[in-house]
């Protein structure tokens, strides 16, 4: 089969698409036709050769298409559309997906919209409510309100508990879009100091939790954001890891929750029970249209390279999807 | 009423009995004639002027003794025994306590060891449970073993959900208590490297919760001794608060939950429903003497000065309580 594989750790113009055996599925796995795949910032680390947790030499975390072939002990019928994350092998014609994770389409959506939903939407729902605990009528903080994971928050935050959401992005037609989606207050970070906001949309009292995916060069500004009590999500480090000073005496004063998650090299079981919640309390929401794929662009196969620019150049609104079949 | 205050900002000898007023009470309140009060670390800070959260002139966060008078909307009766943390003006003859606050005490335990209990077992149940999540069978890393806190956290993880229990002190003979409180694994911080030990009796994985009370002086050790997933709870900066370099990317590879809490400062509402949940799931051990309050020394109310100056001393093993009446 047809498959996207890199020639050495780098650039995208190490992407190609190579022959590779059709994967083989054991029990509790489907076999996937794949239809779309979409494109993560964890493929741009595993094409540099930096993740680690991807035994997979063909890249790509999550796909949509029809189920081919189905293990034992499994509960999805063959023919079946279906959506979900993969261990690797997402850019392929073929992928294993383990049926507890697998998602079943809702009716009033392409496979590329379908592919836009796994990543960002399990991810955003993670962030928010497992890790965040985001509770009816709070506030929250959302960064990059134009990326991925981003779109899928603002909508989640909004539709599943109401939250009063304030969001930052570099451009206003991102921040345009960001209101659409249902973001209550919208900063360009490039403008307007966004902490200032924060405290001032917040009667200065501070949002309950902020979805960090900046890091470093946020930091002080985000301190300055995060209510008492407040969880302080980080799932990206868009700008810097380290901080040269630290002070803990910050952290016990506003009882604050931080907390640092990755999706991707979570275990099989985790994704499977998150699928599961998120299937439950979330997935109806897509059928009545409450909640949305945000499709940025559709490329071709063999556009992968091109596919991968667009992500590096932080132009995108929502999810780029490459189409494979 | 004679009453322990303080005459300036500063060390003990700063402590003095005056006359203050007999405290009144609002609804939803009682008023507890003293039998005895704890000395605890945020006793020494106010001492010291530096809390900024307690408007009471007079010193003590938490009680034992027996109601004298109930307001209305109170389900307490006149003449019970009771415990409990009180919003300072602990160490007096007469204070004022929230009834939904009060814990009646256990007929077996006198007044000066349920004066041991409300402050550290609350710290100690809501670290480990509310915050730390520990669930049954886990490994907790809990520093400081030998202190209030710690030897009501060794207890509490032992009897509630059988957690395995590593421990820290600084002489053997507190290792020894520790050890007869239920703790694994007794390491003394001045012979040998919490990490390493941990590391080796957990397999490598390290501890999934830890208890820290120390802060900077232990982050590196602490970061070694942590689990994936781990959450790590700081309660104390007794070494100090500033590190001169912080690393987001430890943070997010190993998935930590980092959490600051304090107790003193928080609502009324959130004391309240501790107390409700530590009254269901831990007072009844204290019947059955499955937990024990663990008294260091009992001073007179004459000898607060001295009281303050023994925890200062970091000697004690439990609690200071002083003896009103």
């Amino acid at each position: 089969m047809k498959a996207i594989t890199v020639k050495q750790p780098g650039g995208p113009e190490q992407l190609q698409i190579s022959d590779q055996p059709k994967p083989e599925i054991k029990s509790g796995q489907l076999l996937v036709k794949v239809k779309a795949a979409a494109i993560n910032r964890t493929d741009i680390v595993s094409r540099e050769g930096k993740s680690g947790y991807l035994a997979n030499p063909v890249l790509g975390v999550e796909v949509s298409g029809i189920v081919e072939e189905a293990g034992e002990n499994t509960n999805i019928e063959v023919g079946s559309p279906i959506m979900g994350l993969v261990n690797g092998g997402g850019y392929a014609e073929y992928a294993v997906i383990p049926a507890d994770r697998a998602i079943i389409i809702p009716k009033n959506l392409s496979y590329e919209e379908a592919a836009a939903i796994p990543e960002v939407f399990l991810t955003a729902f993670q962030t928010l409510f497992w890790l965040g605990n985001l509770q009816s009528e709070e506030t929250v903080l959302i960064h990059a309100g134009g990326s991925g994971v981003g779109t899928a928050a603002i909508q989640l935050a909004k539709q599943l508990v109401n939250a009063t959401i304030i969001t930052t992005a570099g451009s206003d037609k991102k921040l345009e879009f960001c209101r659409s989606l249902g973001a209550d207050t919208c900063v360009n970070y490039k403008e307007q100091n966004f902490d200032e906001k924060v405290l001032s949309v917040t009667d200065n009292s501070g949002a309950d939790v902020i979805l960090d995916f900046i890091g470093a060069s946020y930091w002080k500004k985000n301190f300055q954001s995060i209510k008492v009590d407040g969880r302080w999500i980080l799932i990206g480090l868009l700008g810097g890891a380290k901080l040269e000073e630290f002070n803990l005496m910050e952290i016990m004063a506003k009882r604050i929750q931080l907390k640092g998650t990755l999706l991707t090299p979570r275990s099989d079981q985790y994704k499977a029970e998150l699928t599961r919640d998120f299937v439950k309390k979330a997935l109806p929401l897509f059928s009545i249209e409450k909640l949305k794929p945000v499709v940025d662009h559709i490329f071709s196969f063999d556009e992968i390279q091109e596919a991968h620019r667009h992500m590096e150049s932080n132009k995108n609104i929502g999810k780029i999807i490459v189409k494979v079949d």
